[in-house]
């Protein structure tokens, strides 16, 4: 059940909708949007929603019009919220003189980085290249989901001092990836942005530890999610009271080998219809090739993606898995030519 | 084998080459290009090519190199043939003043109309708006694959003949299904590109038959067909000697269900890296939801695609099957936003 | 809409109810069951059948009743013949003495032989092997799908006449893959089962050509098709009126890579409950190796699988393809640990 | 690197080759067979191990030989460990009289219980019923993976609770699943084996955590993950010390629509022939339909599966999810059924 508040709702108004919720047994979820207040009711208690509920809900002086959300996705659903969401990223840590990067707006964002934070100098001089072509967030991983327990797990804490120490320098807020509920407390510390991974997309118990949490999140597609279950793992995370979520598509399993994964572009679209929440396109792990990095970015600028996550090193020769790696000069031609797409469908880049 | 021939090649030069070829057993197939002659030999014949044969060809005052090609498709191959491949569809039959439609130069070409060939009215109507709106191709299926067999079998001969009569009245070639061998001729006759179906993508005696003759083909994709396959499926066609071949990729088939199929985008970079021969988007079968072709043109314009193939109608409500087509006017405004992202990448509309 | 009649209809009978249907543009399917006779209506006249044609059709004394079936398959569901269907193979061409070999009675068949038939000594060794062995049918390759049009197509007419000279050797009936609908008329002359290849299941012209001949049809199932849509190309050749259908489950696409493809044995109890049709697994080529085919063989026995087909050659290691391929020992052993499995389900091998 | 000691060797044989090689930086993991004593060295030292170690592990008298192991499964594989493992789940807890239930031995471990533990009367009746009908192990859902957040969770430690009560009522040991690192300890006080679900399968902190833990555990495929991504998650599990891991497949996700998933029974010979480790199988997800579940249960009994796990209620057309249920009727018969199978591949149920 969704309540919409009336224009110039108070505090007040909506402390009695919150009162008359808690009383029937809900959990309210307050959203404050530039023009609306919404409350989403959380919960199924015994009493008929319909019957009871929501007349006595509609009573009430400051209540526009209470909603049904059959769908098992309710925060999420743009039934429940029909303008865009968007949203800033790394305010609290100074990024951007303060300012913050906002997700979501007509700005597009993109995220460029390593894949892995290896040491000071590498995750400097990637920040910095990455900064002056354009990136405005800085992506890295310090914590890394491996297939095999022999391979490099990542810097771990050193890591996200390294990211941090980057931010400073740079001023880009830091996106990095946080693979367990003990550990979402160490990273908000020092990332802006938590990044869910594509395998735990269904780790719920990260979802909630990530949605008690105030950092923004990227949730990561699994890799044989469908929209409709990715939906509803973002809404484990609204559901805690974390309303700054985007989505990121990387990539879907199938049978096709000559590409990594196979990289869903109607997932723009799929997202923007169902949610209001910002998507992000991850070309460089959706393709797994370094030459289609470029081609599938214009492509997700162009169909309406929020943004971009791209994997850039000074030198993805040496990498063992830098096969779907942008060099900095890559990833500077790359910057120049998505602009005049961007343009081309209302936005800047 | 491939044989490039020497800039300024004579005929009597080609030859030359063609004989000694045949006398070893090959099959020679020669493609006249703008710049250079490229004879590329088929067939595997009992002596060692690189020890008897290659070294007199070499010795051919006129060949400038031999490549050896170990990938099972030879003549689709970028390797056989640097250059992108265009050509012009429609001359034969008189249409756009005698003066055809291009595929894969620098326009993009945009192929629209009715799933099926329904009338004489349907199909005019439908012919004239997406004319007008920009479109260059008529697309009308006279014969259509059903999973049923009792389901609508498409107007056959008549529905041929109706295309033809639409070519006549706006100067647009027209390109229609053929599903069986014993029908080339005939749709050869009426339309001035053979579609072959997904379905019928590993139909070699199909694949045969148009190879033989000198239509244009696009030969879609199979519904799980790789690239690779997909290639070497293109190869029967050229191996004919029929070079006027495009791609089409019209979704693959994966375990989402909020489209009915995956579109695969990374098909567009995929096949310009591996082949010379121009690529299409299906972005209406590919979806399958008339709310997603938009933003998928856009994003196929933006990759690199040569052109789309759309489904418009003038009234999809009223179509079993209709959910997604666009109506005329809807078509005519994607062809106004389609514009600007064309010459964000270098290309016209 | 089908008709069942009661017990004891005559002939005479069976054409009234013909008559009627004819009457209301409705093409008659009649099957003659050993307890029941059914008639199938296939086409939709323009006027409705429940109002109109049903109550004549119900008005007529040998009418038991008239069932409307929903679904685009009519004659291959279970709804209109509620018994499972067996039928006998070879009859016609005296294989196995003249009896012929059953397919969905409770001894199950199994097919046995070469990939590809590459010679009479290579095809009459197999096929005395596996006949000495328990198989029943021999399979063999004369026409083959090949993805490049580089490879060996197979031996065609030749391959053919060498199949019907092992039949006349061992007595077994011979199963062979047709191809295109032209070559539909030689394949009957010489084989005793059609196989429709996975490649060529929505190929709806052959799927035609095949429903008006008499010779059974072994109907491989796509690669990435759906049981429903194997089910409805099944209905294409029940409806031309040629009975006799297997369908085939030889494995489906998927992301895995360790199993050239994913053998779906779901689609046993899938099948048996949606159609009266017997089914045979392809352990061979469902998963593309050698030391999976035994442990794949005894699942299917186990779970209802009316029979096998296996690829067995003299010496697989020479084949370039082989590693699917048991040699005769092998079968020999595979054949020996089917049969207790066969008991424990209650049937025989 | 795999050290494969002689028969006969001593703990003091055992102690000098672990102490080799935690002095040049390597982990060992000791497994004592029956008949062998192995040691695993888990981590990549500085020093190349051949050069250095190899040969000062060989000189070491009771060292047989030394293995490289190029995998990156080493303790997974059967290279390391040639025969079959079985274990016994439940001794600690005095299940079975103490005696515990073996997996991986001649005698088939048929799991069965219901998905969720609802209520006391429920779980009893249940574990009394399918006890009974011949299952030795209960299986039954505390915590649960809901795709929303508004779906029952589970009955959480009540749940754990009631388990344990069933185990001393039946003397079944039990199995529930643990969903996050944080609850691995609570789960182990009450459960004989951590069952690892399918969207935690590459979880990996959660996978080093049971590893840590000396609990058995049942390791569920990833709804898209491939037979050797599985291997590699089981890796990190049998790297922290915890020998005693079963697989269990549980159906992979497809296109097919008919069953909820696609039961891949080829992962029961590719596991057996990768690993030594026991394979379970489970037919109620890994179909989804409980009209199959016997089917693909007297399947996976053929094909040579360790065990079957399966969901029983006494009441499933009660419950929201439970059409891929059997009730205890029908879960007796399927023992029934199920015995003659496991005869004809010489093993017991």
């Amino acid at each position: 059940m969704i309540i919409i508040l009336k224009h110039g709702a108070t505090e007040d108004d909506i402390a009695s909708v919150e009162e008359k919720l808690q009383e029937h047994g809900y959990q309210p979820n307050v959203t404050r949007g530039v023009e609306d207040v919404i409350v989403a009711a959380i919960g199924t208690p015994s009493l008929s929603e319909k019957e009871m509920v929501a007349p006595q809900l509609q009573a009430l002086e400051a209540v526009e019009k209470v909603l049904f959300v059959s769908k098992s996705y309710k925060l999420v659903s743009r039934e429940s919220h029909p303008a865009d969401t968007s949203f800033k990223v790394g305010v609290a840590n100074g990024a951007a003189n303060g300012a913050g990067v906002e997700i979501g707006g007509a700005k597009i964002c993109v995220m460029a980085g390593p894949c892995s934070v290896e040491g000071r100098e590498q995750l400097m001089t990637t920040a910095k290249a990455v900064n002056q072509a354009g990136a405005t967030v800085l992506r890295g991983g310090a914590y890394k989901p491996r297939t095999s327990p022999y391979d490099f797990q990542g810097m771990g804490l050193e890591g996200l001092q390294l990211l941090a120490e980057a931010r400073a320098a740079t001023g880009m807020p830091v996106i990095t990836e946080v693979m367990t509920p003990g550990l979402v407390e160490q990273v908000c510390e020092h990332a802006d942005v938590l990044q869910i991974g594509a395998r735990n997309m269904q780790n719920y118990d990260l979802l909630r530890e990530v949605g008690r949490c105030r950092t923004p999140v990227m949730l990561k597609r699994g890799l044989s999610a469908t929209v409709e279950e990715w939906l509803k793992a973002a809404e484990y995370i609204l559901a805690g009271g974390n309303n700054n979520v985007m989505f990121c598509e990387r990539g879907i399993r199938t049978y096709e080998p000559s590409t990594r994964f196979t990289l869903d572009l109607s997932a723009v679209p799929a997202i923007k219809k169902a949610s209001h929440l910002p998507i992000i396109i991850d070309p460089s792990q959706g393709t797994g090739r370094r030459d289609m990095v470029a081609a599938m970015s214009k492509a997700a600028v162009a169909c309406g993606a929020d943004g971009l996550i791209i994997e850039v090193h000074p030198h993805p020769e040496a990498l063992s898995d830098g096969q779907q790696t942008l060099d900095t000069t890559q990833f500077a031609q790359l910057m120049r030519d998505l602009k005049p797409i961007a343009q081309a469908v209302g936005r800047t880049l």
